[in-house]
């Protein structure tokens, strides 16, 4: 079965335990402080378990409909959305002036990691919406945003992001879709874009598409590509939604999960487009909703990796099969709970390390993304901006890597009952798979960041991350409580920074020996951020265990998932490392002919 | 698009470089030679290629059907099972008094693994017919197997094994099916079964099932549980398929993948059955037939896998994206195919060297399970029983993890084209996902090694493996082609060493230390014997390489190959290692209310 209670009190911890909550004192958010926190994450946790969650499993059955041309999402989608925008959750953390109520991300991301766990495909919908909404923010003029964005904001009209072609996903450079200048002002935007997700739809009054497209005088490549607002139906004066665009959807894709989610093939049909950014510079404004995307589809990641986590613990606590090995311990029963035995507990104990510790991972970068987007000091926002560019693609690969891996676990608790679709587990595994592909796949991440964020200014976005681990290895390695556990961070870090050293010097030289490196560094990476993340934790729920009273358990359950993380994932590093130095020789060495 | 042609090239090798084809003489397979095997493979090559390999996408689009207690097959199926038994191949490794061709295992293993590439839903029908001819073979009476023996292998007859019920799955102690002895020596057998593959379906006259069930007088237990073989229809004086026996498909389960393949909820209701072997020893009689099993669920993996890469590779080959990091490769095209990525190819390179070096592993099981079943030597027949027993749950669950790990590889190739059913990709993570559950979940397979095989006769199993190890080391340490690999081999056979010595250890006082560790043992185990066989297939290239002419390429990919498991997979031994030795203690320690 999908079993799912928001992880509230872990999600206390990320946002005011590893965290400052006085942090937010010099970004402006008057009126945020925990108890706020609390009532809006006890609201989140409570829509997404009575709403969203009862159609995650019929909305996967059943999928969306496609019939001239008009898309249907599964029953109870519509009025499941109208229930989510009329309670605020499309507006959490915009800005106040777009009519947002200028929440933290802090907080926004605490909530968009329990749609997802509650109905991964629901989420895609508001979330592409919210990309939309941040590319517009940054690079629309005030006349475009002023128009599109409160609605945006409100959800009454959805966002889409339409990159890919056919023949180019990764490659955009090679992109058809063109843009012709009018005499209004707009462009007329004419091309067939596929794998648009929320492409058409019947949950909002309007869908507002952001589309790569060429100018006539496009120079060739990915230095000819603008971006265009077009929206599904062009507003009138009075705001409301007008007559048709010339946007249509031809077709949806069938695919092996996220079926409630529509996935479209769009055609442009000179459709009336307003240009986003400057002309030929569409990359760089379409990159900052797909960086925001990025770590919304590592949140993804996290969420169902969570759902996965609770419906597998379910299980295991009734499923009765063998008896402990260490003594019956149900004797009343024909048979002990699974949990008892230590391949399931590692099997739960992996997914609950794993989960909890992105979970931290994501405050972390959230919480850098509230100083980026509203501190006064510009050196503070340069930091927050570099640590964000280093470790978006980190957290979407590593996220989305341990999702599938983590929802693979859920279904082997399960055994056989995994495998049949009544129980509801083998569908995280479908949904979770997409996430290591789209917005960027998983691989391109990890070029991402050796090809560009680590030598980005000699070095300097890397340093937002290797001086905080550094410090804190430095202040706690004689630790009487965790010391030991450093000591395992340090070697592992060690081997990063050798891992690290390795890739530069290499690189500059040969940039095939940064890529054939990308994918094994992007882990390791990510696992030392996890180590470290973990070893605070264990200091924090040392430094509270004695004065926790009733949160006892909390902080205990704390330490035994670091050391199990310590112990059982952290050591995976070793290899990744060997891998690392090998070099990209033996990648490289078969002839094309002979695979 | 799903691509394959079998691998008879690198099976030749498996079969005849790898081992000796002299190894054959002393077990009497008369007439069978490498030109013989060549002719074999071909012809099941054809099949595959032409009649399942088609079937595969349209039987997973259309799935089996269950009206009135019918079950139908994908369009196509019984066409297909019909040439199928009728070109001999159910009958190829059976024994030629049973109506069988008497060939070995060595060449029916790789026509196995042929049928679950093309089509891994088709091959587990007879693949079932297979596992119950072995386990009647080696406990069934004279007279119950003259009866129904020579109908299973001709085809014309299916086979099943019953042992999982709604409550107990792993632990069949827990079940409820009786049989109650009749006077005329048969029993009536009752009761109800879930998850039975190939249950009921329409390719075969008639379906015989194995089934565990318990006699009135039965202790308690799994020392209470027996055997019977219970017909659908009970086979009259001429032979033939006569009336209904009161077994009864009540519904058929919806699953994640393997849509074609019928998995059936089975009622028995007073049917006839026959014991098979002896009373409340029924377990031991199954296990005949799950070993057999298991070793082909391991098969279905590697098939599974190699369709996978393949398809992988011939995407690779013609998806256009980028140019390559060392220049561009096709400057006629608008870009080059992404094979050229270092990132993909480090993708295709594990699916590579991880799929071959299973084939070698395979082929080293069933020439012992030739060895097995034909020596006259019984030193050398109980050298191959251990060796088989040893490596069952290694092939079991090593092979069907890295299936579904390398199917989902073989999707991120492909990106979003991989996500969506046109390709058929996704299929292959969909289908290979069954293999790591059923006939014991890996697990259980990791139980099995550390708890059963490696303590069995004082360790004597392992030698089996152990003994060619390191007399391998010895001999090749100082090789000047092969050196710097052994030493490689060397390192990891040391630290499963020191785990195995360590699990025997702490298991001796506390059994849940083995549990606790043995999935990472059992992996660490695996990639050791793939390293083993890896650095014998590099020596192998290495000497027939001068003299190999239009060859030479073959055996170069070989070396390739083998390097990049050394670079990019065997380090992965030193986190299991470490994971090894941190014991049970963090496994264990969570609070179970606190999960």
């Amino acid at each position: 079965m999908q079993v799912y209670k928001a992880p509230i009190r872990d999600m206390r911890f990320v946002l005011a335990e590893m965290n400052d909550m006085a942090d937010f004192e010099p970004l402006g958010f008057d009126g945020f402080d925990l108890e706020l926190a609390d009532t809006v994450l006890e609201e989140s946790a409570r829509f997404c378990e009575e709403v969203l969650l009862p159609l995650n499993a019929s909305g996967d059955a059943e999928g969306c409909t496609f019939e001239n041309g008009v898309v249907r999402t599964p029953r109870g989608f519509r009025e499941a959305y109208a229930k989510f925008r009329e309670s605020g959750w499309t507006s959490l953390a915009a800005d106040v002036e777009h009519g947002g109520q200028g929440l933290p991300e802090s907080l926004g991301k605490l909530v968009e990691e329990m749609s997802c766990s509650a109905n991964m495909s629901f989420g895609l919908y508001p979330g592409l919406t919210r990309g939309a909404y941040v590319a517009l923010k940054a690079h629309g003029s005030d006349e475009l945003n002023a128009r599109f964005l409160p609605k945006m904001v409100s959800g009454e009209w959805a966002g889409t992001m339409c990159l890919t072609e056919a023949h180019c996903g990764t490659d955009l450079g090679l992109l058809r879709t063109r843009a012709v200048p009018k005499e209004d002002g707009s462009h007329a935007v004419s091309g067939s874009k596929i794998f648009i997700s929320s492409g058409e739809h019947d949950l909002a009054d309007n869908i507002i598409h952001l589309v790569l497209a060429r100018l006539p005088d496009a120079p060739k490549g990915v230095k000819g590509i603008s971006l265009f607002l077009v929206p599904k139906l062009v507003p009138m004066e009075d705001g409301r939604p007008g007559a048709r665009n010339g946007v249509d959807c031809v077709g949806l894709e069938h695919k092996m999960g996220m079926k409630a989610s529509a996935t479209c093939q769009m055609n442009f049909n000179e459709s009336k487009g307003w240009l986003v950014g400057e002309p030929h510079k569409g990359l760089a404004a379409m990159f900052a909703m797909m960086n925001s995307e990025r770590l919304s589809v590592g949140i993804q990641g996290l969420g169902v990796a969570e759902i996965a986590y609770q419906s597998a613990v379910a299980y295991a606590r009734e499923r009765l099969q063998g008896r402990a090995l260490s003594g019956v311990k149900s004797p009343e029963k024909p048979a002990d709970a699974i949990i008892v035995h230590p391949d399931v507990r590692r099997n739960l104990m992996r997914m609950r390390a794993e989960t909890e510790g992105c979970r931290a991972l994501g405050a972390w970068v959230a919480r850098a993304l509230d100083r980026l987007e509203r501190s006064k000091d510009k050196a503070v926002r340069q930091e927050a901006e570099d640590f964000c560019a280093l470790m978006t693609p980190v957290v979407k690969a590593l996220f989305t890597d341990l999702a599938f891996e983590n929802a693979s676990r859920g279904v082997q608790v399960y055994g056989g009952h995994g495998y049949i679709r009544d129980h509801g587990v083998e569908q995280f595994v479908r949904d979770s798979r997409i996430a290591m592909i789209y917005e960027g796949t998983n691989g391109i991440q990890a070029l991402d960041l050796v090809g560009r964020k680590l030598p980005a200014h000699m070095g300097r976005y890397l340093r937002t991350f290797f001086h905080p681990v550094s410090a804190f290895i430095e202040a706690n390695s004689a630790d009487p409580q965790i010391g030991e556990m450093v000591k395992g961070l340090s070697r592992a870090f060690g081997a990063l920074q050798l891992a690290t050293a390795t890739i530069a010097q290499r690189g500059l030289r040969d940039p095939e020996e940064a890529g054939a490196a990308a994918s094994d560094y992007l882990r390791l990476f990510g696992l030392v951020a996890l180590a470290y993340l973990w070893a605070r934790a264990a200091k924090i729920a040392h430094e509270k265990m004695p004065a926790a009273n009733g949160d006892a358990s909390f902080y205990r359950a704390k330490l035994a998932t670091a050391q199990f993380f310590y112990d059982r994932v952290l050591p995976e590093t070793a290899g990744l490392f060997a891998a690392v130095k090998s070099g990209k020789a033996s990648t490289m060495a078969l002839e094309e002919a002979a695979f």
